[in-house]
């Protein structure tokens, strides 16, 4: 293990997680979602980096965004094309140091990447569940993981991690788990999902339930709503990225095209990018969680009925950093900085630190010397 | 007509336009649009408020902006829900004063509202021109216009507005006919059309193109892609407003739902007021036009080749005030405030001006008395 003055240092040379596998946790106990209904049992599909020590203190969970998955660090191959989301800020010698750290990763229930679904076999009646699958909420995502947590015997996380969806979810846990959380660093996040962004996923809702593909959710592979759920991401997409960073990428670059081109001819690079983007999302996730998990983050909303989002935290233990990013214009700075201000407000341990970034609100997935030193900072002041 | 005393007066009681009715200018001469392509004559529908005078040195062009139309003020009968869409700009004694100027607003070419476009039968052929129609610039809307302004026998304007694309169109005035306008009033609108931009359109166009309605623009009326551009308008309208704007209107506001409500159900009040701006805008706007506009829109780069906005304004002798809005993402303050700043590097006669509103880009069509003020004022320091 390293000693600090090396973990501090910019220099040290990281090295890499290498090659993983996931895993697949069973519970076979109910599970209650918060909306009352019930599934009579579940799994997560979750990866695991570093090793736990012996007194099960040095666990950190990582908690994933929307489109993202439990994949965040390593290859599953050396021939893979590219590592996990996160790979650059988990490993060892890395901000979130699988030296020190026992870092864990799961795809979130009601997921469409190894974690049961709407599109996993309903045990009851042998079929997909499909629509009839619970409509999971932020809290629901985070007491499945508390079951996983359970089975791995961690009675306490070191810290839990995430950024926009993961944010909440890393909020959600030092809300409903006090005991269970001693840090929480939540990035480019919400207390509650305002009205633009709720308009901008019920606009890719919209695409996708009114595409004639949708079948009311009883759609065949490649027969699905593909349409609807490519342009909801591409629309999706521009929320993540800022002005500014699309500019410096594009700059209103045009294709190459011949003189006799069609309307439906892609013209700006951009257009293209965002194509590809529609295309390969389309590939890889269900429009049904699409749905559900859009709808899991507007419904999320800390201030409650009470209105107070001192009153949401009353019960936090949890030391926390949030971090908010310059450029974001989905969860804005002021979003997150409210976090950290009724954090403080209640009397808790919280900082906001705001990492000036150009890339939106997807910088959080970004390299940055400044990003990974308030991480690695915030992980060694334990 | 009032003295300028009067005009000043923020109590003068301001008239009505009243009821009005369009003109259809015909054109029988062939127009040539930038891309080469020709027609062999069009149309162009306006409307007029007020009265040209003897030396007709007292004309005002209003120029629409996207889904705009040539019906600007005034009502088509007693029985009307609302009037045009500057109504309180324009009237006897409001700051576009019909007592003072003789007001012109058209329709543009290529649209679907009384002008020659897309759905308009090719004489050549009998049937209507859909995509065989030449996708228009900024500049052929222009050029169309001024042959509009040839027919009602006006030299010289007084003075071109116009917010948006409308501003676009206001700024290409200046540039292509210099000799024929005397001012300029630009609002919410941008030099070039930045990535961001350009983004949103070509996902709109996405939706549109890929809907299976779409049918290469051959589809029949009520058997269109209406989800497509049903889809496109929802998007769009979250860009003419603003989070603080949308906040303030549904804060989060939830519909009444009955227990069992199903995915379709609309649970967000946003949501609701999206999906109906959506379908208004099927009724009553062409899906060719409408990526047509886009387009145009997209192609809209007054820095040209030359990468020189001060270039591009070198002809330019009409006097101009530029007028951005602080919550205006789409073309933000900063893209307008470059407009006035080349300007006078160009060595032009050029002011720039910031409305504080807080609904986003639509700003510059809503009620101001900081907005009346500016645009009075201009108008009387000829």
């Amino acid at each position: 293990m390293n000693d600090a003055t090396q973990l501090l240092s910019e220099n040290s040379s990281d090295g890499e997680v290498g090659i993983v596998r996931h895993h697949d946790f069973r519970s076979d106990e109910e599970f209650r979602f918060e909306c009352g209904e019930t599934i009579p049992s579940f799994q997560l599909r979750y990866e695991t980096y570093g090793n736990l020590n012996k007194d099960h203190s040095n666990a950190i969970l990582v908690c994933h965004a929307l489109s993202g998955d439990h994949h965040c660090a390593g290859v599953y191959s050396l021939q893979d094309r590219k590592p996990g989301w996160w790979n650059q800020m988990i490993g060892p010698g890395k901000p979130i140091d699988t030296n020190r750290f026992f870092v864990i990763c799961s795809n979130c229930i009601g997921g469409c990447q190894g974690s049961t679904g709407p599109t996993s076999i309903n045990p009851e009646t042998g079929s997909p569940y499909r629509l009839s699958f619970p409509l999971p909420t932020i809290r629901d995502m985070v007491a499945a993981q508390a079951r996983l947590i359970d089975f791995l015997e961690i009675e306490r996380l070191a810290c839990v991690i995430g950024g926009s969806m993961g944010g909440m979810q890393t909020l959600q846990w030092a809300i409903d788990f006090p005991d269970r959380v001693e840090s929480i660093l939540a990035l480019a996040t919400t207390p509650r999902q305002n009205d633009q962004a709720i308009a901008f996923n019920a606009v890719g809702r919209t695409a996708i339930l009114q595409d004639p593909g949708w079948q009311n959710g009883e759609f065949t592979s490649g027969a699905g709503p593909d349409v609807g759920l490519s342009v909801a991401r591409m629309m999706a997409h521009i929320t993540y990225v800022s002005d500014e960073g699309l500019e410096q990428k594009f700059g209103r670059a045009r294709r190459l095209l011949n003189p006799e081109q069609t309307l439906e001819e892609i013209e700006f690079e951009v257009e293209s990018y965002l194509r590809y983007q529609g295309q390969v999302f389309v590939s890889r996730f269900d429009p049904i969680t699409y749905i559900y998990f859009t709808k899991a983050l507007d419904r999320f909303d800390l201030y409650g009925k009470s209105g107070s989002l001192e009153d949401a935290f009353a019960n936090v233990t949890a030391r926390a950093l949030v971090i908010g990013f310059t450029s974001d214009w989905l969860f804005p700075p002021e979003q997150n900085r409210r976090i950290a201000t009724a954090l403080l407000r209640a009397g808790k341990n919280a900082s906001y630190a705001e990492v000036d970034m150009k890339f939106g609100h997807d910088s959080f997935l970004l390299d940055s010397p400044e990003l990974s030193r308030f991480i690695r900072n915030f992980l060694i002041n334990r």
